[in-house]
């Protein structure tokens, strides 16, 4: 998972176009349908009512039911469990040599399993990494330094200190050596620009070296931001309030919260949805164009993470200039303040940073079971493998669930079963990058892939937290998405489904909640560049927990032993997301009628329509902008969409 | 038609860019091929020999060719002209009443004749009219005015004068009232500008208002040279040279001569295929978001244009300051001298424009004959409506012989045919203003369009010469194409096919000569925004005669009277095209397997790779770039080409 949970936020200036884009999607989407029917020529099936048992393997009438029950006869908690103790015995970084053994990995995996075919698809791509040691110092009035920052994070546990992890640092960061005066800005967000504004109007950031906190925005943006406010570099940390707990006794390894020592890689591109930075739009192949990197939309200071225990060093000094907001305040042991400076003696920071972009090859890895009715209609799988360091969730644990689905279904067609439309699996390169691998792809093919992909379905991490799952989707498929979980068994209690824990735990309405997508994985140049309906899910924390995401995020610490022994010891959890990948990837695939419900989506359209009313109208009509179009729009797609169903449960 | 011929010229900058993305267009193409195969359950027809007589409208068992016999046998020569007439009967300017006018008759004609359904579509879109009299004047030393263009053309025959003519002008000029000295410039292609510079060092263009004869180039790129060049003023005119003849002894309404008085309208807007100015990429539908003017590549500086008589009262009095080129030199009895300024006392030229631009509404009218087999595959059969005045040839003779086509097929199916995929016939409005109804709907329904168009056949004007078809075409139809023209019988000489007169009046290399798409009509969307494989055709003068286009093009005199006098007395022609056209649209909406030839594709590529190697190939590699990409690209093209026909050929 390249962003955080929150560049889902939706921004003012595109909400209305993705809104009107939405509209316009689900037009196309019933126009496929439409054509869908005009090809279909089979029978309707009987339908099989939700509660039949399921046959498991001796059925001899394949139907939904005994799918799904051979399916789970056949998937193994114990091989997911193999498949991520081998993704994640070494660092398996984008652009290194691991990117290729693993998907060469991935590919014969898939050969052996019993796919059609499994191809690897390799684009040259700029990436971004530490070519010597970054330096994050403070120096004393005479320049001399007086403490640096740790280049590494601590090794805690065997292998922690392999030679092939990499060290902390921000992908596409500028390089350079910079040296000024220290400002801690919160999350670095536009509001937070906007308080300091207001509580230190006097204070001009040109010229200084900012020190913001990970959380609640994308940190490419808090590059953005420090760049847009003149700084000359940014120093980001991750606060114990956000990644950590007042109340842990302890931290990894001893339970999974982020060590003092732990810091956040990440990369800082802010893609515009457009893959590797230097071929926005088409895709990376080796003889394309190149724009230069100037003309390319990266930072151009020099950013860099480090841990909280280095943090403090700089925060617990600064001068107490202005008064700092409540909810400035992170959970260090300290007064937090703004500075600009430290106080007492003249002295400054300085950054030496050597992280430099270059031009590498990523790897896709795609498998192929090729449909028996309509084999030119595509129910696509996915999940990034490439990882900052040994990536035991994010994304290896997606990684180790999708190759036992794949292992499994690859034995349903040794077996002579054969998907009505064809199903590819796909193992995406350089996500961490910025949805790298998958946008190339999808830029090589995006006309095939625009017209036939019946669902793109996301599994980045399939475990990042013990409490429940989270579910972000196109609402065409709500109801396919229930339809599944109400199929597999809880991994937290026996006896009851996975829908009834999602509903019980992250429940709304009545149902259980499903989010919009946003843009955190590689979804998103399906679902916004070539409108496939997605669909993504993962096992999750407690949302109410304060955190944004697990602990020990993009740190070395996210380790097998780590995922083994704090997020899914029986790794049922694993094998739940994989079953209801699964289950949902056959239904799409299997069923006659593809399975979208119209009705919803003209339900989200609506409750979508009056959020934005609810947020701008007032705004908007100061503006003369009125509702009168969409508004319109909305309600005849709606009748539409009824009129539709209506012809499908005739049929 | 829009553009000039010559639009179609390569240019240097987009070629490799065409032709990297023709080879991907291919690959789709031959996906969808596949795609088709995996979809089409029919059993094979058992094909027709070519040289089976048609059966007429008796037939019991319909196939190819005898659907094509009736298709023959219902169209009627008279039908075209009635058509014609009443087409012709008024000015039909985009966004006039007229507009909306012809588009419901059209419509209607359609329902009338048995099309399943008939829709129009309407979009606002920025349009440019002459709001009072342009003025281009001769100003005395003292800035008396000493002559002033003629503000209309003059009547000649009856109806010329009605006062819904709209006078000569420019879309999109720039409005505003400029004086200054005035520049011969010859064409105002670059080529004319570097020489300018070479034989006139000292010349300096900025503050100039510039003369330019029409021709050889899109008249948009003349004004943008112009500007470029710091030019305040650009006046076209159309010179005898190249819409005249020296050995013509008459001009209209005594022959299809241009007379002194006529001028060509046309549009400045270089669209680079985006449609509306104000919303580039994205349909005009009214509450769309609009760009500023300013935004948009329109000319800033007024351009109108003016008869070969009013540019002669100019040219003539131009100062002999520097040696002309020969070939500057146009067919007015005249010394051609390029100025700056005039012979003896300090006169001055004064344009005082009032075009100026408007949004107003166009229209586009869309039949729809539905698919048996495969509904929602399109064969899509297009022409434009709207008319600088009568249009009689530009576009009305087009739209004639499509009402006729419309009607046959209606009967063929109130008979009880039905195509096998669905054929749609499209009216264009605004396509004089820069292809502008087409490009609406391809942007409003891109996503279907370039997912289900089997092939979008263009006839703009299908009369505007007496010699030979002229064809523009993607390599795939070549063969359809040709299979066609050897069923329609020659207009010009009975017992030969049009194929025949092809073949001999404008044959190369044993075949008839079939072109590049170009740019200048409605095929330019689907061909380079949806990759729809496309052909054009029309009826065309001498290619020898050495001038662009039919001389009265786009001038008041393009009436019903000069079409019937000297392009198409007994309406042979705009038959012939019609069945020409029928024909194609059969063969690809009714062929269980659709005919295109990747084998022609693949051919088509290496010669055009050849052609960029011989004019760039040493520029290239002195910028290290070489052709092996694309070589290995455009061999593995043509191996898996002829596989695929092998295998079609073994089906």
């Amino acid at each position: 998972m390249g962003y955080g949970r929150n560049s889902a936020v939706k921004l003012n200036r595109t909400f209305l176009v993705v809104t009107l884009g939405v509209v316009l999607l689900v037009g196309f989407t019933i126009g496929i349908l439409i054509g869908h029917f005009a090809i279909s020529k089979t029978p309707k099936e009987t339908s099989q009512p939700q509660d039949k048992p399921s046959c498991g393997a001796a059925c001899e009438e394949p139907d939904a039911d005994c799918i799904f029950g051979k399916l789970v006869a056949k998937m193994k908690a114990d091989n997911i469990k193999e498949y991520l103790r081998r993704l994640t015995s070494t660092p398996h970084l984008a652009g290194t040599p691991a990117d290729l053994t693993n998907a060469e990995y991935v590919r014969d995996q898939w050969l052996e399993q019993g796919l059609d075919s499994a191809k690897i698809y390799s684009y040259d791509v700029l990436l971004s990494y530490p070519e010597a040691d970054n330096l994050v110092q403070l120096l004393d009035e005479e320049g001399g330094v007086n403490f640096t920052c740790a280049v590494k994070e601590q090794g805690l546990r065997p292998g922690e200190d392999s030679p092939d992890i990499v060290n902390p640092f921000n992908a596409y960061s500028g390089t350079g050596n910079v040296t000024g005066d220290l400002v801690y800005v919160n999350y670095a967000r536009d509001v937070d620009f906007d308080k300091l504004a207001e509580i230190a109007p006097d204070l001009n950031l040109t010229g200084k070296i900012l020190i913001a906190r990970y959380g609640k925005i994308f940190r490419g943006n808090k590059a953005k931001h420090a760049e847009h406010h003149g700084a000359i570099g940014l120093i980001l940390y991750s606060d114990p309030a956000d990644y950590g707990s007042k109340n842990a006794t302890s931290v990894y390894p001893h339970s999974w919260w982020l060590p003092d020592t732990g810091a956040q890689r990440g990369n800082l591109h802010v893609s515009d949805h457009k893959g590797d930075p230097l071929t926005p739009g088409y895709p990376a192949k080796d003889y394309a164009y190149r724009t230069s990197v100037e003309d390319s939309p990266l930072p151009t200071i020099p950013v860099h993470p480090i841990g909280y225990g280095d943090a403090k060093m700089f925060l617990r000094e600064l001068r107490n200039t202005y008064n700092i907001p409540a909810d400035w305040k992170g959970d260090l042991d300290i007064e937090y303040n703004i500075g600009p400076g430290f106080i007492g003696t003249n002295r400054q920071v300085r950054m030496e940073i050597h992280t430099s972009n270059q031009r590498r090859n990523t790897y896709n890895a795609i498998g192929f079971i090729r449909g028996a009715v309509e084999p030119d209609r595509y129910v696509l799988l996915g999940n990034h493998r490439d990882a900052w360091v040994f990536g035991a969730a994010d994304p290896s644990s997606g990684t180790a669930s999708m190759l036992e689905l794949s292992r499994v279904f690859g034995e349903l067609v040794k077996e002579g079963w054969r998907p009505r439309r064809s199903i590819m699996f796909c193992s995406w390169g350089a996500e961490e990058y910025g949805l790298i691998g998958s946008t190339e792809w999808v830029e090589e093919f995006s006309k095939n892939l625009g017209a036939r992909s019946v669902t793109y379905l996301n599994v980045d991490l399939s475990v990042g937290g013990t409490h429940v799952p989270e579910v972000a989707s196109t609402p065409l498929l709500y109801k396919t998405l229930y339809r599944a979980a109400r199929k597999v068994a809880s991994p937290e209690e026996q006896g009851r489904s996975l829908y009834d824990i999602w509903l019980m735990r992250n429940g709304a309405r009545g149902l259980p909640r499903i989010d919009d997508l946003g843009a955190g994985s590689d979804f998103l140049s399906f679902a916004y560049q070539i409108g496939v309906p997605c669909a993504a899910f993962t096992y999750s924390p407690e949302s109410e927990s304060g955190f944004s995401i697990y602990p020990l995020y993009h740190s070395v610490y996210e380790t097998f032993y780590f995922f083994e022994t704090f997020l899914d010891p029986a790794f049922r959890r694993s094998l739940a997301i994989a079953q209801m990948w699964g289950e949902v990837a056959r239904d799409l695939a299997d069923s006659v009628i593809i399975p979208f419900d119209c009705n919803d989506y003209a339900e989200q359209l609506e409750l979508s329509i009056d959020d934005l009313k609810g947020h701008y109208e007032s705004e908007m009509k100061k503006k003369n902008i009125n509702f009168d179009a969409i508004d319109s729009a909305v309600s005849k797609f709606k009748v539409a969409a009824n009129n539709f169903h209506v012809k499908i449960d005739n049929m």
